[in-house]
């Protein structure tokens, strides 16, 4: 059987094209399971999983939560708020704990780039890699490129914008791996100072003029915008940025052609897309939190047969 | 087999006797399994129901969580300290997410009075109402008579009494509901304040003489006292409230009959209720806990039953 | 069959030699058949344990659930930071709601000294103290136990050395009663001010030269620093404590024996003990952990054993 060329996944940065196939062919395989209404499947009876979640993300840990229960698996969850994190403990020894508990797999969130990284290098169990700081968001992504492949058939070739805070957004890396891991050409979008002066070096092009950036797409990927980092100096008001880069029916219907929206949520309505724009036949955005519980299936699925055949 | 009339349990006020009878019948059948130790029915092995609680409540959340595992279904729960709520995400939006990871019932509480109804229009799965605001509090509502019918053999013809803050309680209105629909007859008793002025309308009559009022009755309702709200002016103070509207053994001494007490917790000993009444036979106050699974069990039966008639 | 001389475990004070030698029996039983990767035994299908946690302890809390979950018992948690306990309520009222739901077992963390005890005596349920103020914390003993057992093959006659803050520990009191039951010999180490008068009446002896100490025993328990503690006038400074109470490798390597290092976690890296200490082969703190996770399997199934012949 076809296996994955990684024992963790930590970033898309580590895959390579074939391992993304195998993701979204066992995903396509569990989304159909759930839709025939077969919501379990018992593949991973004797796996235990620890979800540890030292940042807040109350969506991406509900989508691993029903990936592992509808896989059976028996999970333990660990939130940085209640956690030996705030007895000075390091992140070894917290997840050694943890494993010393005969736990098998971990999904993690950190607030460091890198943790999960640290993390494979020191305990012995696999790691998922849900968010790490502004580094790498590689479940997102996927779902994401899984959502694309759904609406247009494939990802290759396909025209992605990606448009507001690129510096600091890991769903925009794991995006841009992705995307061209696959074949797809990628355009960013966003204020000046937002967008890191590596892209070109990733194989990105960088467009300022939103209705321009519009023009030459096929899938427009709505980041959303962090309103706690709104104050700062170098980054414009919630007004201005709506203004200037808020996705509205206008902008949709001033270009000769359908685009596909997307937006990795919690959605601020008015300010990346409007509600029209959100709740249109364009938007894709309540596919991808569904597909996301595919999608992690398959990773989960995945990464567990490996340890099964050590 | 016989059916609720409604999909979705968001007040008293939409159901009507015989839905009400049938959540007894059906519940009576869940306790007699529990009480012979059948502590898990498969019923439900391919639901899945999220808890999304957006005001803190150990006791119901717990009561539905027992209730939820008991029938086999598989849960996930959502709190608002954890929550995109926070992220300035509108509400049908944080439940379109939830859904969209294919959710089939959302047991929701929520502080604004409606937004069970609210949601309802809004997304497709079977809602419970898990109180919203000062409006309803059906399950609790249930119980409480379920509980009466326990005790005394029937709801109907008997004289309940409602003692407290009848104006900001979501307990009283749906006891109010449920009692009238099942042919009880109601009478509230409290601070004048804390009587809303509609309440004739409801065919509820007042007596202000806490001694009277408990002399008419064959059972006592005693709402529980909100503390935080107790600073606000045109509330007694707490010693004011006991000495006026507290069940004490020399009270029900008194009388020249048994009557039942209750109380939804958790009570305030020696404000409410003394610790002497709350422990004595008159009180069905442990029994009212145990039947909230019963119950919920069978609200939640009836609603999936349904789902999957679909 | 054999069975537990008690009901509940309250502290190790009230158990006999037997039921130390039955709980490990069982728990070899249960961690053999961990680690052959049957990581469910279907043992307690029809028992509900409640995990009430008055104070934040993720991994005991974690250790415990795994246990439970590992039993294939159901569980439901219920944690004072979103308790009824803020609203008033008294401890038995909390507890007795709870049993009302018909829960079997209760495993309690208070920051009271006796609750569990207290709570024993007023509700119908098996209760596991999962740390009682600086009672006792019996599960966490013999845990410990065990290890050493484990390790050395034998605890009787053992020499044990326990470093630290002796008066405020649990950990410290359940160690020496456990030790001293199973006959081993136990010394006490650390500041003056932290030593406990009474501490001769358990039979327990007292050398504040750590060094010597160190040479004395067979197995050094590094008790936890509360750096919540260290503000208050009669604690030394962490640096201060680091310097006469930290355990390096200097300090192992000027014995002309091996010893066995344990600690209860999580770790103050450089304070109790180095980090090439902690890492080292002396050190079984890492065992510690995995065996809480069978002891506790053991302690929960004897107990429900004795529920389920009542």
């Amino acid at each position: 059987m076809a296996e994955l060329s990684v024992d963790h996944l930590l970033g898309i940065k580590y895959l390579n094209e074939d391992d993304i196939q195998l993701i979204f062919e066992t995903a396509d395989h569990f989304k159909e399971v759930i839709n025939r209404s077969i919501k379990k499947v018992p593949s991973l009876r004797d796996i235990t999983i620890a979800n540890i979640f030292f940042e807040n993300s109350t969506r991406t840990k509900l989508s691993f939560e029903l990936a592992e229960k509808r896989l059976s698996a028996d999970i333990v969850n660990f939130s940085a708020g209640q956690s030996s994190v705030k007895k000075g403990e390091t992140l070894v020894d917290t997840v050694n704990n943890i494993l010393s508990m005969k736990v098998d797999m971990v999904v993690m969130r950190h607030p460091n780039p890198g943790a999960g990284i640290f993390l494979a290098k020191h305990v012995n169990a696999a790691i998922i890699n849900a968010g790490d700081g502004a580094h790498e968001h590689p479940t997102q992504a996927l779902l994401d490129s899984f959502s694309i492949r759904e609406r247009l058939g494939d990802v290759a070739g396909k025209k992605v914008l990606i448009v507001g805070d690129i510096l600091h957004s890991r769903v925009a890396l794991s995006n841009i791996y992705a995307l061209k891991l696959q074949g797809a050409e990628v355009k960013v979008c966003g204020p000046k100072t937002l967008i890191p002066k590596y892209i070109g070096d990733l194989g990105v092009s960088v467009e300022t003029d939103f209705q321009k950036a519009l023009a030459w797409c096929d899938v427009a990927n709505m980041l959303r915008v962090q309103n706690e980092r709104m104050d700062i100096s170098y980054f414009p008001s919630t007004r201005e940025y709506a203004m200037q880069y808020g996705l509205t029916m206008e902008r949709l219907n001033q270009l000769d052609k359908e685009i596909v929206v997307m937006h990795p949520g919690p959605i601020n309505r008015g300010v990346e897309v409007t509600s029209a724009v959100a709740d249109s036949s364009h938007s894709i955005i309540l596919d991808q939190v569904e597909n996301g519980v595919a999608v992690r299936m398959a990773v989960i699925y995945l990464l567990a047969s490996k340890i099964k055949s050590i």
